[in-house]
């Protein structure tokens, strides 16, 4: 139902799945909580978090389900995360009439506080090893039927731990491509409301052309608050605020959820991204994002209620960017290339674990010949708009949950399915144009992909053209009710094959043709790989010992690091902006014209006050809006981003020019107080008193 | 002036500037008339064309400088060519009220013949062997020397040997990678006007979703006709007109100008193509196609006017993607790098030869550094929009022809002028939405190319956005006049200096930036690439003697095949159409609908007719609307297209799978009797009379 987001968790092809046991240098890595490096972290500033600390930490640490990162930062449940972990929300909450993407949303009181659709937050309360259980299950099983039962034990365990269907969420994560199967049980507050956002045009600066880059001036925060029986939540464990400008070389630490990291693929995989995914991916996401700026252009509703996608779309396509140019690098992937040659050196002749890369690339090489048609058909179906999205997820959510759970798919796992609901049911705006076109869009990218002779496209086009058939779908379907969606999700498998809506009709018949895509997809992909992937897992650990994290997985992480600029061709890039250099690089153009408030507080603003700073963090999409915490474990500010160089960290971390990129705690405070007039939320964040670090 | 077309000179990036020596197998070749293939053909068919043949075929051949081919069907200048070789001059022909797109052209006399802004027809004379020249102008120069002295002599020959400017053209062609130089001559017409053109609904029949696709059923055909001092030109070299079905295995001869192969790069060249070249070339014209469907869509006016460049966009994108795929392809490229390392083993140990592979290699690697400016900024200006490139032009040439011959650019030689300053001259209308919307994607990717903090970007927009910069250059600009660019082209340097229209200014400021690019282009890759280029020639020649071809350069060539159809997974392709599968194809669908004035003549026609039909024939973009002739030297059709498979063609030739598409004369015939009834075209070309195979 959730679209990848700016550094929410990226869609990067269920090829990752998996993770890797990767071998940390300097501040490289996205440690578990369970194995904090303390030892490099005690050599690197000579103190490390003890085991309280590190509990304060992670009982404070917010996960946002749609690919965000946040934090408490009050004990009445205040949330702090990025303006972009929430802009969805804010263009919900909007109307023409009212628009909060443009104005910014201030409240005074709680009672101004309005409802996130579909939000939903979560706190991780305990981490348990299922590892030996999951093993068992799979046993020497290979293929359909190891997928089959490893997902059927993973819901199994998930479903026995979390009885309270209210307030628990249970999830089995799967790190070290299975050499670890964790369970992590959360704490989930469905009641998430909007507490302030600032103007967008404050929180996203220089928009699309700066994004990823530094120096940079985006106040790109905001404040959510979980409820509890329609009052806030009580958060006693939260981080104190720390309006304070960060030093150079000081200690941070990063809590929160990397989405999904690619680092110790195989050479067969990272061929597979380079010549086969982003080649059909990019062209896809470049023709749909120039659509929606050509649609968007000179038209005001349209560029309200197309804002959040435009946005979405654009991020996506600069971390796409990024990534395929770091695999075709040619140092960079020599690095790669040079770790896998020696990870195969150190386990040569070890008979436990044999040749799992030459198992992985028969894998990769069989999903090579259908994947162009897995990709439009079942990895991308309506190219993700919401009504097809829910069509979808209605259609296929009734099919499994018609099975017995054993044999669902594990996105429809008993434990699953709270969220769905939410996601499918909560009311929210759709627009009908954008419907339109991106199905229109996908519809001719179908087309065109798999041939007008493709008998299924035959089947699913019919008579009509791309065009005619969006149009029809859309204008005939009443998904866009929430009521509509609760009553085929009440109604099951029976009201879904019964109903009539066109959408529902068409989802059906796209199922039809996906479903033997997936099939295949998790026999011939998915199962030899996790055998593949777990003799990996074990070949690192012989090879590197306990000195690895696994591959980034949307689950709580710790990365630790410090406040500290790079060199770029030659010259420093100091670690922070300040306000001076907002109204310098302002040009009154789009996207460098100010903020409508910002502009009108100029006099009143201290120009010194630390805007945004970066740090060396090793962080990837699903971080935004973690806390960036000092020694103290007070909050110094919220990750928002990474920079250019950052964007190869899917595959590799490089220390001399990976950064992540922070809103300053200093600067929010400065806005609350100077820019938004909000004396509410500074008392509320500042009344706890800091200890100075 | 003109944009890369379906099938026409396809912008293949400057890289491929020289050619290679290739050694051919089975049909594979695009021969020069001077070195006819005569054992190969004699071989094959038990016959092959004599001296006669040859030259009567090459007198009857037209190249036309939109970047297709044709040929002379009739005594009295009649010209037939494809649709989309005309859609240009039929789209500068409409207005709002009277649309030939849509409805066709279709004349009864001469006097309703129109002329066709911009175009000239050339017919090779003579040509000569200049080699020895060259080569001793260019001595043991090196680099930008080197490029220098080639220009110059190659600008010396040219001026020497043309003296009549109103009839005459000469062009040094480089063949073989500068292994040889080759002064073709060229009697010139300069009065080209429409004399048939069908709805393109007709011609182009399955849009963009059948383009390079077989079966087909497109009425891809359209006649012109030259004209000298008002009349029609005497043209008694043509070739005669064959309404007849063709037969399966019978000999073929496509005679035309394919534009552009690179069939013996190396493999460092190959490397650039998929790795940089492809990768930021593909994503920006998917986005501009995007950017263009959405502002047609819905938009009668822009849909009419914007149909020209759609076409053009979507054909161009099909070719990028099929040269691009056959790069990523594993069998496909190991061909080419098994053909490297077989001639790299030849010729070892000769020192005359020495290691150009290294040479080019080098060269490619220091193109890579600097690529994507110089793709922006100079292969790519303004998105190569019509407004821009008039003033790109209009400056570009204003500089040059304030130098010496000798120095300057290979463009601005005196012999190059005479067809540039028409098509910067001619009338033709502008669409200011087309302009602006085209103006403001190029500023955009130029700074998300280059980034907003380039200096350049920095010079080129000042404190406007894109969007702002476009729309006050096409606002202001009075380029869209012809007679404006009359003056300034008249003018010279001191005019466009002194001029203050927005657009020429903006050019000579790109200029500016552009300029050191090219210079530097020209100095570390044309030059190095010039020498190692000859090199790889000599190898060629020594390893497989006469037995090779030159890499086409849309200079006139001559390839033999035969009808036939092929196997397309497992399944045999049969090599012919009729008009009964067009009814059957039919949805009623944009782009499945019928033409009105075939829907309106169903009963009339015979269905059993021959419609398309495949050969395999060896050709490339630059050979839409060759003649396909037959053993006696009739016209059995004209090349229209190849199948998806020949899109690989630009690097290798497979016969197994590579398929010419052809409009037969038989369905051209049957279309002017019964359906655009012109009785007296048809009395025209069926005037002389055949001789039977």
């Amino acid at each position: 139902m959730t679209y990848a987001r700016r550094f929410a968790v990226l869609s990067c092809l269920t090829l990752s799945f998996a993770c890797f046991a990767l071998v940390a240098t300097a501040d490289e890595g996205m440690w578990t909580f369970d194995n904090f490096p303390a030892k490099q972290v005690q050599q690197k500033f000579g103190w490390a978090p003890d085991k309280p600390w590190l509990d304060r930490v992670q009982a404070a640490a917010v996960r946002l389900t749609g690919g965000c990162s946040a934090s408490f930062v009050s004990p009445d449940g205040l949330v702090l995360t990025n303006h972009h972990c929430v802009a969805t929300c804010v263009q919900n909450l909007s109307t023409a009439s009212q628009d909060y993407i443009a104005n910014g949303f201030v409240t005074q009181n709680r009672e101004e506080e309005r409802l996130c659709p579909g939000q939903q937050a979560e706190v991780v309360t305990s981490i348990t090893d299922v590892t030996p259980r999951v093993q068992t299950a799979i046993g020497k099983k290979t293929g359909a039927e190891l997928a089959k039962a490893r997902d059927a034990e993973t819901a199994a365990i998930e479903t026995e731990s979390c009885t309270d269907k209210e307030k628990e969420r249970c999830q089995v994560v799967t790190l070290y491509g299975g050499g670890q199967y964790k369970l992590y049980r959360y704490r989930k507050y469905s009641d998430v409301r909007l507490v302030w956002a600032p103007e967008q045009q404050a929180a996203f600066f220089g928009g699309d052309p700066d994004n990823f880059n530094f120096p940079r001036y985006n106040l790109d925060a905001a404040f959510l608050r979980v409820y509890e029986n329609g009052k806030p939540a009580s958060t006693p464990q939260f981080l104190k605020w720390n309006p304070r400008a960060p030093q150079a070389g000081e200690p941070t630490f990063v809590v929160g959820n990397p989405g999904s990291t690619q680092r110790l693929f195989t050479e067969a995989q990272f061929d597979f991204r380079r010549d086969n995914y982003f080649p059909v991916l990019v062209p896809l996401a470049s023709e749909y994002r120039g659509r929606l700026l050509a649609e968007m252009d000179d038209d005001a509703e349209k560029t309200r209620t197309g804002n959040d996608r435009l946005h979405s779309v654009e991020n996506s396509y600069k971390v796409f960017i990024g990534q395929w140019q770091a695999l075709r690098d040619d140092e960079f992937r020599g690095r790669l290339t040079k770790a896998e040659r020696d990870l195969r050196a150190k386990v040569k002749g070890n008979a436990e674990i044999g040749d799992p890369w030459t198992e992985i690339e028969k894998a990769v090489a069989s999903f090579s010949t259908y994947f162009t048609e897995y990709f439009i058909l079942e990895e991308r179906p309506g190219w993700r708009t919401d009504l097809y999205m829910y069509a979808r997820e209605l259609v296929r959510s009734a099919i499994e949950r018609d099975k017995q759970p054993a044999d669902r798919l594990p996105a429809y796992a008993e434990s699953r399915l709270p969220l769905l609901e939410k996601q499918i049911t909560d009311e929210k705006p759709t627009y009908p144009w954008l419907e339109e076109m991106t199905m229109a869009f996908w519809l001719s990218k179908t087309r065109e992909l798999l041939t007008a002779d493709d008998p299924r496209v035959k089947d699913l086009l019919g008579k009509d053209s791309p065009e005619q058939l969006a149009k029809s779908v859309v204008a005939g379907t009443k998904l866009a009710d929430a009521n509509v969606r609760k009553e085929l999700w009440n109604g099951g498998l029976k009201a879904v094959q019964a109903s009539q809506d066109p959408m529902i009709q068409f989802a059906l018949a796209v199922e039809k043709h996906a479903r033997p895509l997936l099939d295949r997809y998790r026999a011939e992909y998915d199962g030899p790989a996790t055998v593949a992937q777990a003799k990996l897992a074990k070949a690192r650990f012989a090879a590197f010992g306990e000195s690895v994290y696994p591959d980034a997985t949307f689950s709580l992480r710790i990365s630790y690091g410090a406040v500290e600029g790079w060199k770029e061709r030659g010259k420093d890039v100091p670690f922070a902006t300040n306000f001076t250099g907002l109204f310098e690089r302002a040009t009154g153009a789009f996207p460098y014209d100010l903020a409508a408030k910002i502009a009108a507080a100029e006099d009143k603003i201290d120009k010194s006050t630390t805007y945004n700073f970066v740090t060396t963090n090793d962080i990837i999409g699903g971080n935004s809006g973690s806390p960036v915490i000092a020694r103290d474990g007070s909050v110094l500010g919220a990750a928002f981003d990474g920079n250019i160089h950052s964007l190869g960290g899917a595959y590799g971390f490089d220390q001399r020019m990976n950064r992540t990129i922070v809103v300053s705690s200093a600067a929010v405070q400065e806005a609350l107080e100077k820019i938004y007039i909000a004396p509410a939320l500074i008392k509320e964040l500042n009344d706890t008193p800091i200890t100075k670090p």
